[in-house]
């Protein structure tokens, strides 16, 4: 059983879980107040034990009332502190074994952060209430693709500057362990991009790829991992590339997220690597514009809760 | 009738080019070696404009005499100087307008280095035989998207100090009048894609979207170019964003590689915008490892070959 969390009510959370319900998800139990879920059968359970019997006829929901009304498309910062909970009570599911993973819908971090969240994001705030002693690492996966990326949320030219051999293996090394424990491949192949054009070319185009990205890749065989690179990044993603490795781990953001998006706009899942807990998302935001217009796409979310669901068979059970 | 240069004699090139005549290419005339062109009916013609007539049944080649012969994969830099001539000659029946186009079969810049080619690579050899006083723009073209890089081959940290807003102009005008002269695209729509994640996510994520990037697509647009952006640069390829422009201008090359090869690893042409003729060229290189062993592929070439025919025709009689 997989719980999800409400998210920010405004947005589309709701209508697309009612949606991912509706379209067959694996079974999972909503976390929030019962009234956002419209079009759809829905059943108040007292504990997330009654969801698996209830899932079959109406979408099941763990009801946590909301002080405010929701308003598609408008934030009300009075609902900020029922979200935050929605996600802490999430996550003591999945710790307590409740739960076999965690999906979160997208939240609105700037209403919740005006109500004293003091965290930069949702992944940050999964590695306060479950992290494992190293930095939570996000993965984008899709049916043909798996990328890390390294460095997130930062200039560019920053994210240059911060790269070092030992971030990159970090990062490496928390992907590695996901892919054995949580997808089931018992030698998992990881292919490091490299940061400038041809990865360097022999170091006429740039420094770091040999002395940044090799020295990574060189520790990280050294441990037994199976990392090869750097990789020339423009390469790295044609349909020949790809099944030659099981993630690739990226530099930035946009060399991870422009391949995955290029591919496959919607089931792009986000995985949170690094957690005691298993944590997927969809690859998209509360999307206020289109909120309570009933046009809004379930099949990130769906993509979301099947891998969850996978995830959690395979950690529960062992290699698929 | 487009000139085919034969490129490096040891490459792929000469197997390629037979096996594009053979998948039905448009008409076309090598300018090289005869010898090098294998396993299909081989005819000599004395200029050009023989080869129409002799397309249907063998492959036209203006023969032009290797001092050595040419071995797969050994690199002889006693052929550099026929290699240079027959980019020359093909440049000059472009430039007299005995050839609608020119279409370049990859070199290996070492073995022309070493023999005295003063240039950085085949585009600034074309810039410097049939520019137009603009420094000549690569772009890279698939059935389902154009791109066009602003930088090109140099280390990552110096192309974005690099960026200004007059270099990312300067590109978006070449790209711009190649689609409307050579592309046939009344009013091109110019997607210009951000530096840093989500475009900077006003000025959180880095100052350049603003500071440069912004003030280019001003510029364009106060000269009546429709330019867009800064795109966030994740979401600006994606099958749902595609439709939406008729050319992505790039900040840097795997901003515009890394789309354009995850999509279409062999249908990718190299067309270069800027120069007084039109020139098209494969997205590959000499692939020396594979030379002489029957196993490359024609695509590249193929579509090379077709765009350059299309590009032609659009500039020799208007709109298509």
């Amino acid at each position: 059983m997989i719980a999800l969390s409400m998210g920010e009510p405004a947005g589309i959370g709701p209508e697309v879980t009612a949606k991912a319900w509706q379209a067959g998800a694996p079974p999972f139990c909503a976390i929030g107040d019962a009234a956002l879920y419209a079009g759809v059968p829905v059943v108040r359970v007292a504990s997330i034990e009654e969801a698996a019997a209830a899932f079959g006829d109406a979408l099941p929901v763990l009801h946590r009332p909301l002080p405010a009304p929701a308003r598609p498309g408008v934030l009300d910062a009075a609902n900020a502190p029922a979200v935050i909970a929605a996600i802490e009570e999430a996550v003591a599911l999945a710790r307590a074994g409740r739960a076999a993973a965690v999906v979160t819908c997208p939240i609105q971090k700037s209403v919740l952060t005006a109500a004293g969240f003091g965290h930069p994001g949702h992944t940050e705030f999964l590695g306060a209430l479950a992290g494992t002693g190293v930095p939570p690492v996000m993965m984008l996966a899709c049916p043909q693709l798996r990328v890390v990326p390294v460095t997130v949320h930062e200039p560019l030219a920053r994210a240059i500057a911060r790269l070092t051999p030992g971030l990159i293996a970090e990062h490496a090394r928390v992907t590695h362990a996901a892919l054995v424990r949580d997808f089931g491949i018992a030698r998992p192949r990881l292919a490091v991009a490299g940061l400038n054009p041809h990865a360097g070319e022999a170091g006429t185009l740039g420094h770091e790829d040999a002395a940044i990205v090799a020295p990574a890749v060189a520790m990280l065989r050294a441990e037994g991992i199976e990392a090869t690179g750097p990789h020339p990044p423009d390469t790295l993603f044609t349909a020949l590339a790809r099944p030659t490795y099981d993630a690739a781990i990226c530099l930035y953001h946009d060399q991870a997220l422009i391949p995955i998006k290029t591919l496959d706009m919607e089931g792009g899942v986000n995985v949170t690597l690094g957690l005691s807990i298993i944590r997927t998302s969809p690859d998209h935001g509360t999307a206020l514009d289109i909120a309570g217009r009933g046009v809004a796409s379930p099949n990130s979310l769906l993509a979301a809760l099947r891998l969850a669901d996978a995830l959690g068979r395979t950690r529960t059970c062992g290699s698929r």
